[in-house]
C-alpha cells in the first residue's frame, strides 16, 4: 500500500508541486454548487456570492448561510459566557492537563520570540523599525469530523504573547466542549458559532454581531480557503492552507516502527494527505511498508489513511543523502523529519520547510500538540516563502524616521535630484524648500 | 482648492475606509475590456483570462500580451547584459551620485535590521526558529509616466541584504536608463521588459525565459494588483497597493510652507492619492491652504494634484490632538508626519502607519528617496497589519524541534491524550509507540 518510486519518478508524481489550474473540482461538488448558486457555478463564484451577500446583508445573510450550508438555526452566534467553563468542567481531568501542558509549553515558546524593534542614531538622527499587535484579530478553529482544540491554542496563544488586545474566535456550530474549554482555558471570551467562508466573511466585512478585524488566520475546508483568497488585502492573512503533509527522511539507524507510525499518522488526516518518505536504503523501506501494514490494522481511519497512501504518498529510493536533501528542499514540506544517524548535521543543509523534526524523539505529532511552535505551518510548498504562524503574524512593523537637522540637509538633494529624475517636480519642491527656506530653523527646538 | 472637514465629516469622506465593493470601475475602462475580453468582462475576468494563458502558453503568450497591451514588438525579454552599464554611464554624474547616495543609505539601514532566528535549551532538547532566505524573488518596478528607479532601489537591496540569491526584475518596455543604471549600481543582471499583470503571470507561472519565482514584491497599477491577489498562494506577496497615502499632523509650531509642500508632493503621485492635514490649529490650517495655492503654481504636475486634492484630501479641524491621534490610528495612513511642538511623544500614541515621520526634517520625500527604509510602505488601512517592505520579507521561518528523550517521554502522553479527543488514533498511536518501545533507544546516539 505504500508504493515505492525513484527520484525521477517521484518528481513527475508525488513531489510534483503545481502552481495553479491543474486540480479540477470533483463533478458531484460542481452539481451541488449548480443546485443551490445557478449554472455555471465554481466554488470561486459561489464563496463570492456568500462574500458579497454578507458584505451588503450582515447578520442575516450570516444566518442564512449558516442555516444553508451548517444547517444551523441559531438566535445567537456568541457562546454564552457561562458556557466556557461549563466546558472546561465537563471535559475529562486527564483532557484538562493535557490541554494545560499544551498551553503552557506554546506559551514557554512563543515568549521566547524576540520582537526585534530597534532604532540607531548612527545614521544620523534616529531611524529604526517600531513592532505593535495587530488591534483585532480573527481566528478560525475548523470543526467537522475531528474538532480541534489544539487549533485554537496553535494560533490564540501566539496572538496573545503578541500583546493582540482584541482575539474572536470562529468556529462552526456546535462546537465540541474541548474546543470551548481551550477557550476557557486560554481566557477567550468571544466565539462564534460560524463557520465555512461566511465565517471569513463576517470577519472581514463586519456585521453588527462580529465586529471587522484586522486580521484573519487558521486553517479550513476549501470554502473558508477560497474566502480567505478573496478578502486579502481586506484584512491580512497567516496564508492559504492545503491538504497537510509529512516527509521523512530516514537512513538505516531508524526505527521502521516509529517511522511507520509517523507516516500514519499524517495520512489519518485526510485523503488528500501526504505521508512520504525519502530513504537511501531499501532494506528499511521494506521494513517501513511492512510496519505500515501492520500497525494499520488497528487504526480507527483506516480508510482516511489507505486514500492518503494511495493518492500522494510513498517511499522515494534516493541513491544517496544529497538526493534527499536536495528533493526535501525542492518540495518545500510541511513537517520534515530526520531519522538519521546524524540529523543535527543534515539539517544544516534544508531550508525549505514549516518545521524540521530532528532525531526520532522530535516526532511530528509533538509538534501537533505539545513540542512548542505553532502546529500552523505553510502546506503545498509555500514553505518556499511562508512560516509556520509565529509572534510576528500578530504584530506589524512601521518606519522610524527621526531625522536631525544636519542629515536632513545633507539627504535632501539627494532626494531633489532622484525626484527631477523621476519628472517629480513637487517631491523635488519639497526637498529644496527645507534646503532653502532658513526660516525652517525657528522650527526645531 | 484643499476643503475643511469636522473629524465626523472627514470620517464619512476623505477619511473613510472602505472594505470592499464600494468602487466600481469607471464604464470606459470596462468598455475596453468588453472589445478585448468579450462581453460582461471586469479588470478581475480580464487579468484571470491573461494569467490562465501565460499559464498554459508560456512565452508566446507573453509576448502576445506585451504587443496587445504595451504595444511592444520584442524578439527578447531580457535586457542585453551590456545595457545595464551602458545606461549607468548615461546618466548624468550628479543622478548616478544620488542614487549612490540613495542605495548606500538604504544598505546601511537595512543590513542594521536584526533576523531574529534563535534557540533555546530550557525547555528541553533544543527548539527555536530559524530563519533562511527565499531562493528567489521577483521584483515589479513600474514605468508608465514617470520611470522609478528608487522603487528599485527600495525593493532589490532589503532583498539583497536578506541573502536571496536569484533577484529578477520586471519592468515595462522600454524601461528609462534610470532604472537600468539603478539596477546597475545594485549588481542586478536579470532585468526582463515585461509590465502589467504579464509580468506577475510570467514570474508566477516560469515561462523558458523566465523562472518562476518564490515571491512577487513592488507596486504596479491595477492589472499588476489584481494579478497579484489571483496569484497569493501560489508565491508569496509584499502586499496589495493601493493610491498613495501621506497624513500630516501639525500644530501652530509648523512651518505652513513645508506642509503646503509635503502636501503637494503627495498629491502630485496619482489623481487617487490622498494628502490630509490633521491640525488643531484653525489659522494654520488658513496658512497651509494659503500655501498650496501659491505653490502650486510653479509646479509641473498641477492638473493631477488639482484632482488629488480634490478627490480624496483635504484638511481636518481636530479639536485637539487627542482628536488627531485617534483619527490618525483608525485610518492607518502610509505615511503619517509629525510636524508638531513634541513629535516624540505624539509618536508614542501611534500605532498604525506603514511609517511615521518624526518633526518637520523628517520630511516624506525624504523617505521616498534617502532616509533608509523602503518606501513601499502599507497603503489603504492595511498598516492595521502590514508592515513596509523590509528584509523580514525576503526571509522565512522554520520551526526547529529537537527534543531529548526525557523531553519527548514527558510530552508523549499530553500529545497522545489530545489526540484521541481529536479522534486521531493513529497520532495517539506514533506518541505511544515511543513510550511503549524501548527499542527507541537503541536509536539515539
Amino acid at each position: 500500500m505504500l508504493k515505492t518510486y525513484t527520484p525521477s519518478e517521484a518528481q513527475q508524481t508525488i513531489l510534483r508541486r503545481r502552481r495553479g489550474g491543474d486540480n479540477p473540482y470533483p463533478q458531484s461538488l460542481l452539481n451541488g454548487l449548480t443546485e443551490r448558486f445557478g449554472p455555471g457555478s465554481t466554488p470561486e463564484s459561489a464563496v463570492s456570492a456568500i462574500l458579497d451577500s454578507i458584505r451588503t446583508g450582515g447578520d442575516p445573510a450570516v444566518k442564512k448561510w449558516s442555516s444553508e450550508l451548517d444547517g444551523a438555526s441559531l438566535d445567537s452566534f456568541s457562546v454564552p459566557q457561562a458556557r466556557f467553563e461549563e466546558a472546561y468542567r465537563s471535559i475529562p481531568e486527564d483532557l484538562r492537563q493535557a490541554l494545560k501542558t499544551s498551553a503552557d509549553r506554546i506559551r514557554a515558546f512563543h515568549e521566547r520570540q524576540p520582537i526585534p524593534s530597534w532604532t540607531t542614531t548612527e545614521l544620523g538622527g534616529t531611524v529604526g523599525q517600531r513592532f505593535t499587535p495587530v488591534q483585532r484579530v480573527g481566528i478560525y478553529v475548523p470543526g467537522g469530523t475531528a474538532p480541534l482544540p489544539s487549533s485554537l491554542l496553535m494560533s490564540v496563544i501566539p496572538a496573545q504573547v503578541a500583546g493582540v488586545p482584541d482575539i474572536l474566535v470562529c468556529t462552526p456550530p456546535e462546537p465540541d466542549d474541548s474546543i470551548l474549554a481551550a477557550a476557557y482555558l486560554c481566557g477567550i471570551k468571544t466565539v462564534f458559532r460560524i463557520g465555512g467562508s461566511q465565517a471569513v466573511g463576517a470577519m472581514a466585512y463586519g456585521t453588527k454581531t462580529v465586529p471587522a478585524v484586522d486580521k484573519i488566520v487558521g486553517a479550513g475546508g476549501l470554502f473558508v480557503t477560497l474566502a480567505k483568497q478573496q478578502v486579502y488585502g481586506i484584512v491580512g492573512l497567516d496564508g492559504l492552507a492545503g491538504p497537510t503533509e509529512t516527509m521523512v527522511i530516514a537512513d538505516a539507524s531508524a526505527n521502521p516502527a516509529w517511522v511507520a507510525a509517523d507516516l500514519l499518522a499524517q495520512a489519518e488526516h485526510d485523503p488528500l494527505a501526504s505521508a512520504i518518505l525519502l530513504t537511501p536504503d531499501a532494506g528499511l523501506a521494506a521494513s517501513v511498508a511492512a510496519e505500515v501494514k501492520q500497525q494499520l490494522e488497528s487504526l480507527s481511519r483506516r480508510e482516511t489513511i489507505l486514500l492518503a497512501l494511495e493518492n500522494r504518498s510513498g517511499v522515494v529510493i534516493t541513491g544517496d543523502m544529497d538526493t534527499a536533501v536536495k528533493l526535501a528542499n525542492d518540495y518545500g514540506a510541511e513537517h520534515l523529519c530526520l531519522a538519521v544517524e546524524d540529523p543535527d548535521s543534515l539539517a544544516e543543509n534544508l531550508h525549505n520547510a514549516g518545521g524540521i523534526f530532528i532525531g526520532e524523539f522530535s516526532f511530528e505529532v509533538l509538534g501537533d500538540y505539545a513540542a512548542g511552535p505553532s502546529h500552523i505551518m505553510p502546506t503545498s510548498g509555500t514553505a518556499r516563502f511562508a512560516s509556520p504562524l509565529n509572534v510576528l503574524d500578530f504584530v506589524k512593523l512601521t518606519s522610524i524616521v527621526a531625522l536631525d537637522p544636519d542629515t536632513c540637509r545633507r539627504l535632501a538633494p539627494t532626494a531633489a535630484r532622484i525626484a527631477d529624475a523621476e519628472g517629480l517636480s513637487a517631491h523635488s519642491a519639497a526637498a529644496r524648500i527645507r534646503l532653502a527656506d532658513p526660516a525652517g530653523e525657528n522650527n526645531v527646538d
